[in-house]
């Protein structure tokens, strides 16, 4: 059953502060990336600190997670396109393997 | 040591519409998931274009993420079940390897 | 290109709920775990029933998810002291491989 076929591709969830989001998923966009899922108002705690996400006034300091699934090859450009960003600003990126039920919505 | 016994199992993370939910959820359970996570208010951008996910009054226009962990053997069925709905629906199902430290929790 | 290294991890999703998050994250913080981010306001569906997260008053009853990316050596040591504690509460903790782009972050 074709619909069934599920596509071997690389996860990648961006974590960063939400005020980057724009330059994350503009980044993503310029990719060729289709498709994304923005998970908000985390807390979170890394190298700066405590940040603590819900019920927070200040949107711009409140940690997003930004979801998608790519093929292999665009996983290398897209991390080169964070390394600038990543020597100012706080954030991680992790990358896995997953299979995804819906190839189409991911790739141009 | 049992308890620390760790279980391969398969990790589906179900993203869709909010809106339909229930139908995500009532398809885990009638095909004997008996544990499922919901991280709700997600912004997301798919073919559909981009969907702001938190402050909406719409929660129907919300997207969802539903995460769960089932025995490989559940992974063909949950998509056939699925098949249907994303025929005229949008979302994506990621499937990936998880191991689990409750296995008791995830199968009947 | 050194800032593009991709180090493989173990992702660690500590799923329980909202009130016992200071005990999960003192727990990494004891393990030398430096780094984590925590999605709120959870729903889920477990062997105690279903609990609502969004919009509820009782900030208790709220699941959260806790993710963090450790070295390998360091997942039993985590899921030990996790053990007594789930032996009391409900949660499930997921482990999977991943590759960080910012091993820094995570170690000490």
């Amino acid at each position: 059953m074709n619909d069934l076929k599920l596509n071997p591709l690389k996860k990648m969830e961006i974590i960063i502060e939400g005020a980057h989001q724009s330059f994350a998923t503009d980044l993503l966009d310029r990719a060729g990336v289709k498709g994304y899922t923005i998970v908000g108002n985390l807390s979170g705690k890394g190298r700066g600190g405590f940040h603590e996400g819900h019920l927070m006034f200040n949107e711009e300091e409140v940690m997003v997670m930004i979801i998608t699934a790519v093929p292999e090859a665009l996983v290398a450009p897209i991390l080169e396109g964070f390394t600038p960003f990543f020597n100012q600003h706080s954030g991680v990126v992790f990358v896995s393997d997953i299979q995804v039920s819906r190839l189409v919505k991911f790739t141009r």
